[in-house]
């Protein structure tokens, strides 16, 4: 599912905006690496799918906008058995850092499952959410993938609306069953 | 997402309750088949993880819920990659008959999604519907599954409903994206 996106303010980096070239881009994301467009004047925020997720600050960016925690071990097999992850970086040469993320589960041809989507609350208000959802469904696209379907929280119902998605069509509903 | 059950008649069979071995069930249908109890006096239903699908019965059978026809490509690779396959057969000694199915896809441990249910329509109306959706619960149960969803017609909504599936728990929306 996915959680409301809040306003917050970005931390000073030291990195400036037109300093990030291919080869840095790639060296430092892998070969799968692109720009995320952004509104922020000063800094760089790119997509890697290859970019080894470090679990803890995975967790770290899933609790700031409000899930619970979840157990390593879990989370890691989670990602392993997914069929996309994306992570969202926040460029520094030395120290990137995760601000958002995305993954699915699927078969691969037919269906696709979106989990775990979440923009760091203090880098939201600057279109991070929109690209990263394009960003997403065009790598889906990429591999023929039919139907995509997520979970909106009330309070990001628009936000879907917003970028095409159709809520609940002919009438269909969706049903949880948990295990505790 | 899963159609509305209908009711029907069921063909006549030349097999007798109660003539079913464990030899028979794993011989026939794999070492993980288990009977399917039912409201029927005569035939017996096996559900099966392992027995092989005919890529044209299933097909034919999901054809009879009201799906739409797929690629046997796609559906293949679907299948393959798959969390979980359930086939529910009517037990015959020559011709076992795929009557019933259900999969899921998922990471394996925190969430998985239900596709694809179906009971054929002359077979509804004998609880079957509702032992599948027992046998497809306990099978995630044993995997250490955390959450199940699935999406539902409106037609069936109380179908899941009275096993205690719960609908869109706080107020969370389903959403899909489809690539044509």
């Amino acid at each position: 599912m996915i959680r409301n996106f809040g306003q917050g303010k970005i931390r000073t980096s030291n990195i400036l905006k037109n300093s990030l070239s291919n080869a840095d881009l790639f060296e430092s994301y892998g070969a799968d690496a692109c720009e995320c467009p952004s509104s922020h004047k000063k800094f760089y925020f790119v997509f890697s799918q290859s970019r080894p997720l470090d679990l803890i600050e995975l967790e770290q960016l899933l609790q700031s906008v409000g899930w619970s925690r979840r157990p390593t071990r879990r989370v890691k097999k989670a990602l392993e058995n997914s069929l996309l992850k994306v992570g969202l970086w926040q460029h520094d040469s030395k120290f990137p850092r995760l601000i958002g993320f995305a993954r699915c589960t699927g078969d691969g041809i037919l269906q696709a499952t979106v989990w775990d989507v979440a923009i760091h609350p203090v880098y939201q208000g600057l279109g991070l959410g929109k690209e990263l959802m394009a960003y997403l469904l065009k790598s889906l696209k990429a591999l023929d993938i039919e139907r995509v379907v997520l979970f909106a929280d009330p309070g990001v119902v628009s936000f879907y609306k917003n970028q095409g998605w159709e809520l609940e069509p002919k009438g269909d509903r969706c049903a949880f069953w948990y295990a505790n």
